[in-house]
């Protein structure tokens, strides 16, 4: 099986070692390329972000569907342009947000998520809001540190611990979703510090989360839902695509 | 005052006749002034052609105020970018779903939606739950009129009766919103239909709602919550503005 | 357009600069005229002032719209008797609560009031929750001010600031409404301190909110939904009318 | 023990048969008296008329806390003026809304409500919704009949088991609650008929449930909570008590 | 009227002092037969202990229906195998939680409940979900003490006394119960000391709660909603009776 | 890795081939070892079954644990004893509901259930509640027939479908989950009808989806939050084991 992981920002953040750790769990035969945007945002930090990043998040899914991909993660906890994506594909497409939540739900009563930036709050607050998660997860708490600054480990580790601690201790949390998924690499780390301080919870990281949910869609053979996700209407569309300067007709 | 009418589709929709009908309860000194996107849908009737509208939005929002407009329109019930907009800009930016929901909350416990496609549905179930009205929202319909079909008025009026008293009869709103900013001048019919019925209910057009909520929001000297909408981080972004070809760098 | 501001106490809290104030933003055509119960409560502080200024709140509705007020603001930010009157009245009625909170709501996410007294709270939780709000408004905090205390106005800008900065960092509100129709003239200087303090929201003034709306919904024709508020079944009804001492009947 | 019986509105609609039945399970040595309102309302039928009721609901409770009973049945469904007499009285005071609902939640997990008229619909909407019971009632329907129509029983028994099916097989409920405390003597012969139909589920009568709920708060020593009741603050307040053209001071 | 109350524990508790202290409120010719587990927890603090105490709290229920009992209370604030006996038995079945929650609904908005370990508070966040009492319960605190060490009555009351101040002050709560059954005799002293804080609440002994209750249902003639209690379906069914070693057959 | 597939019941449902279909989709070398109660219902259509099966069902999840087993799986759609065991063991413990129920959060914004018998449905409720799934569950429908009839493949498909086409058409469900576990091999059949329909959505069995769930928490190396499941305290409890006549000691 082949995925594509669609990391929705200009940047690369990716060391080939934080992709063979998000990938670590999968199936042997399970393939994972990562493609970034052409023209977007730096990072995503805010629905503005989003928005930039929209256009072009859907029309890579579209060709990765054409290119026979299976499944694509949009690597982003916000989930930008996943709904968009999914009326426009037939193919499996994740964000962050929603496997991690789902797998979390598993696991204990009481979610908190450890996020990157108060500038994502309160669109997290949305997305949390939309899906109906208002009474699992009980605190969505941040580190104050920004996306493109996550790959200094032990200072990550540490603020994650300390947000994670008051999620669980004051907020009542019983399992800790890691808001971003640029954070990686971490979570065994937060999760031994936190056990050893007596708080035995779990800790997800999304993109992990999101990879293997969406092998498991695809060897499931499970499709997002038609009722939902309706297919757009023809009609005239016109964009720029990732790789050029024209705009192009749909 | 001066306020933007940002039509986000491409396609001219608009009469003379329906700009003079939504801005018929304005101020005399209220300008209003309609833009529509250079690219992007020919109408959006669902998510994939909110992402598509998006940027170009966003961009003219924020040109908008640069121009020395009060406020912006973003004439779709979908609100789409709107969100991402406000973290742009300081003036006020509202779409055609919040100002046409929460102005019916003054006027009835139990609000429906009738709006045009089956394709809007669950994007617009999605608004309703990020805004939390689903203890208001009892009933939500569509015509299955297409948006740029929506000229002719008398099957309009005809269909949104139908809907309407379903609405109504069956889910028990006590006012009708109608969904879509490009369902104009038919409240007035409807709402006498359904009286004829004895269905005395208020009927309420969203771009009229829209216009009037902004002139409010600029005399009352409102301005969206900067902890709800934090103004983006400074970084690296490139997008295709609305008039030319060549990427931009913000 | 003619609007009665009903005081709906017996006490005249008002000055000709707080009437100016709030009447502000109105149309200069938009004719504002305060009347105050004859026989009542000094003010509203609870319950059971409210039940005992209904009577003549609903007989004074009726009286104004048969003198040709186009609409009444029922000037308490517990919307005291504003059901009942809609019963009985086709002119619209609104009282504080139901305008401030609904502005609120296109401002920012999540609403915080800052109101009067401990006294008043579990009648605004009741209001909140009536109205659905639950979701909206995370905060709900008091200055420990009476009613007919609240003219000093740097004491009570001092008060409003110090429980808006709890409801805004500690309850993560995104906009204040000021929970008293008598708060007046205090929102910009509330609003600037805050945002010095880097805390930037809107901040609400009932009164003006309501009479904003109120001149609204006569503009745009909107009348409350009969289907919500069923005229009164004929019937015997006895009653103390406002300028009276003999019973009347209805 | 002596309990007040306060019937709100100003038309005798009980036989001594009724006032016979609605104490039948009471304890041998409770004294229900039965007291009714000098003026107000002929019936109560909507918000208009509980407004009417109140200030006289209000003092008939102080005074019967002064002449030593023991607590007051406000003898309607839609629990008028109750909060505000809680506020004034140190006795528990209860209407036919809370105890009906609150006996109901320990017999089935889902309640239907059948009441009497189109206008309290939105009366009673109002009250689940401030009683946060809307996870629990899920139906909420009417037999057309108004109050002072409640006494001809056949025709009731037919029209409460129409609509209790309906409530019952439409709608899910599992138990239901008679709402108006005026329907007497008739939930043996409603859940018999259904209980025949093979729809078990208890069917309570409001009137007898309030009664018994108040013997059960005075036995216990319950007294309401004066966190959520505070007690009003000194003022002035003048109204018209139930017995005099005159109006009095608090 | 015969009632038993099941202690669902193989630990004997109760002094005879504890056992006439829960009694003494209900009818003089009212007997509560008291009688524990053979086998099973020594105390129920989690849902493990539960599910072991379950098959015979079911038996019981059972046995003292053919035996004449007009009710059984099952003494324990989780309620455990309450809904199964329903299914099982026609007379009238409570636990602990549900009797103490909905009188207490009755006497404030918000309710606050002081259990004992942090063991059961995920236990009891299932059993206010599931009787969707979220909109009520404000506050979930607990003693740190076990079940079988509540007997020290000081120590206890100053504990609770703690606890509930927060559950009042900190989270909002207007009433309090005791989330325990075994918390017996304290309701008084933490009323007063409470009161004495000027925290005048009502505060509610689980036990004393359920036996009045069941006397109320019995009285009342109510039987639990066979719609949401369906009886079992005939099959085979084997298990260990509560006095011998011999699995039987239903 | 070694999965325990405990189905608690006595009667063996499960033929080699409906096993080998619910397996088809794990890795090859994830082995999965079925079980069955030795005593409890012969189906579990109620919570007076569950209640039967609790004690046998943790004490074999104790002992895979022992046995080295990685994950068990409690083959039940109603979660019976999954908390209770989640509380003795280290390993994930998963039933039917949890799993089918978070998977498709991913696949559909509203979900139906179509389940067996009547008998069940406020059980589920239950669950659904408890989980805080009611803002996505739209419907919960049933097929009447009982577990152990659920052998004749064609008239179970034609039973599914006609439950699933009102789950989708009249209440608004994007994907169905099939509410028992017993219901093995009957999701392609079912989704291509409803896809001839018209109404392509998702379809989830139960069993699949938990066995799915448990080898991702096992690979992920996921245990559920200790915090949520706190260990039980020592203390003395006996009860019968699955293999045994003798009381054991715990």
């Amino acid at each position: 099986m082949k995925i594509l992981d669609l990391v929705p920002i200009t940047v690369d953040v990716w060391t080939p070692e934080s992709g063979a750790y998000i990938r670590q769990h999968l199936h042997r035969d399970t393939e994972v390329v990562t493609r970034r945007l052409v023209h977007g945002p730096a990072s995503i930090e805010g629905e503005y972000d989003e928005v930039l990043a929209g256009p072009e998040i859907v029309a890579m899914c579209g060709e990765a569907e054409k290119e026979g991909f299976d499944a694509v993660f949009v690597d982003c906890f916000g989930d930008p342009a996943v709904r968009a994506a999914r009326e426009c594909c037939d193919i499996p497409i994740l964000g962050g947000f929603e496997p991690a939540l789902y797998y979390s739900l598993g696991l204990a009563d009481k979610i908190g998520i450890v996020t990157v930036l108060p500038h994502v709050v309160s669109m997290l607050d949305g997305l949390i809001a939309k899906n109906h998660l208002e009474g699992r997860v009980v605190s969505l708490r941040h580190v104050n540190i920004a996306v493109l600054d996550l790959h200094s480990i032990d200072p990550l580790v540490a603020a994650v611990v300390k947000q994670a601690r008051k999620a669980v201790e004051a907020d009542g949390a019983g399992a800790v979703v890691l808001g971003c998924t640029a954070i990686v690499g971490v979570a065994e780390a937060v999760g031994e510090r936190l056990a050893n301080e007596g708080l035995s919870v779990p800790v997800i990281e999304a993109a992990q989360a999101a990879l293997m949910l969406l092998e498991t869609h695809v060897r499931m053979g499970w499709r997002h839902s038609r009722r939902t996700y309706l297919p757009p209407r023809a009609k005239d569309r016109t964009w720029w695509p990732g790789d050029g300067a024209e705009p192009m007709q749909a």
